[in-house]
């Protein structure tokens, strides 16, 4: 199984402090070895960090931990293979253009028979499931949808459908984003928390870390961090449920199927 | 103007000298201050880092320049903005996927109308031309070529002829690339240099730094360089005439047009 890690902010934020605990799990305090990668949204921009080596032994895992880069929404993800080769084209996020937006996505579990189903507008570059699903997932949205829907709701149940239709075939936990939203789909494993004002200090589980939040925000600030497993231990988590797709935006969430 | 640096090699290869002297002209020998990209290609694999703000002040492009990445191709751009804001969604090298490869362009030049031309499977995320016609320019591929071609001199001949269209809005220099093939396009300025055996010192003409290639290489390697203007000053480049359009791959010629 893969490790996921994503947030949601209302202003530029940076992971480093949650991003820290997850690359300890990618060789260290987990056997998740088999490369990594982040995704970062800045306004409509992007930019992804991918090794297809472990995040504890890899220098730009250790470069992205040095150096802020602050963004309102973040994929991450540590990769232990199980379907596809360990390789580059093979390490999540993968990301793919939709309606002028960069859509990225990362995926933890298996798929059986994903590859079955057919592809029109977007045909993956490497060999996983994962991939595939994803660009399964977008092909659906841009064969209903030619233009983007201009009401959320209609694109987020939608979204919600076409995982439940994937979750079918095996574990489908997943993080997804347009951008402006951070989709997230949880089939077995998945947990999310939400920090703002009174902000107070946070230990990470994983490394000997703590960071006082009081120190780094104002109190306006409102960000929400998703990850396979809690990353801290002194925080209150949110188990999601089994077949819970939740949508975050600028920190908050904005609707779940579940509730 | 922008500057581009591209580099084909039938052994993956660092990019490190080049880059070096490039990097300088984003704000100390040279005035292109507004973000630099670069994309590398392993295998079918990609990955690209992107920044907004001078190469010459930027934490990214100084760890590029130490941590060694190998690849077989690569595309780089420095920026000065005519067109488009100085954010990352504008920041070259724009990268989307066609038949289950990722392309990856970056331009120098400005073109006047282009985004009169209509898209229908690609669209752009930020405002620049650039982007703009790098969606026109798949995108037409795609409408010529649902599946790609399985002769590579009529994929080839395509892009040339559609090079040769959007270079009639204006100054078209580009690099592209499928991950096995370089495509160059010269409207005004580009040169290129291939070495092999027996290899030689280079001496940068943006820094005080020489390079012994005959320490770095084994004698079966062949590297193709392009850039905007020679990054060397004892080494004889190539200068590329109005008009041409060349295709490196591992290393060597391939095609041009003009010969």
């Amino acid at each position: 199984m893969c490790e996921l890690l994503g947030m949601s902010a209302n202003v530029p934020t940076d992971i480093c402090f949650s991003f820290s605990g997850l690359v300890k799990r990618g060789g260290e305090t987990g056997d998740h070895k088999d490369g990594w990668g982040v995704a970062f949204y800045e306004g409509k921009g992007y930019r992804s960090f991918h090794d297809p080596i472990a995040s504890v032994n890899s220098e730009i895992a250790k470069f992205i931990q040095q150096y802020s880069i602050k963004s309102t929404t973040v994929i991450c993800h540590i990769r232990k293979a199980n379907r596809g080769r360990v390789c580059l084209e093979n390490t999540h996020p993968f990301s793919r253009e939709l309606w002028g937006k960069t859509w990225s996505f990362a995926h933890n579990g298996q798929l059986k028979g994903i590859k079955k189903k057919t592809l029109k507008h977007f045909m993956p570059v490497g060999t996983t499931d994962s991939e595939y699903a994803f660009c399964w997932l977008l092909d659906q949205l841009k064969q209903q949808f030619p233009i983007k829907p201009s009401r959320k709701k209609v694109l987020w149940l939608a979204i919600e459908t076409l995982c439940d239709e994937i979750a079918k075939l095996g574990v489908f936990n997943i993080l997804l984003s347009d951008a402006e939203n951070l989709y997230v789909y949880c089939a077995t494993k998945l947990a999310w928390l939400t920090r703002q004002s009174p902000f107070s200090e946070a230990q990470l589980i994983d490394a000997d870390v703590r960071v006082d939040f009081k120190q780094e925000t104002s109190k306006h600030d409102v960000v929400t961090v998703v990850a396979t497993e809690p990353l801290t231990s002194n925080e209150q988590w949110t188990t999601m449920a089994k077949g819970q797709f939740t949508v975050f935006s600028a920190g908050k969430k904005r609707y779940t199927n579940l509730s």
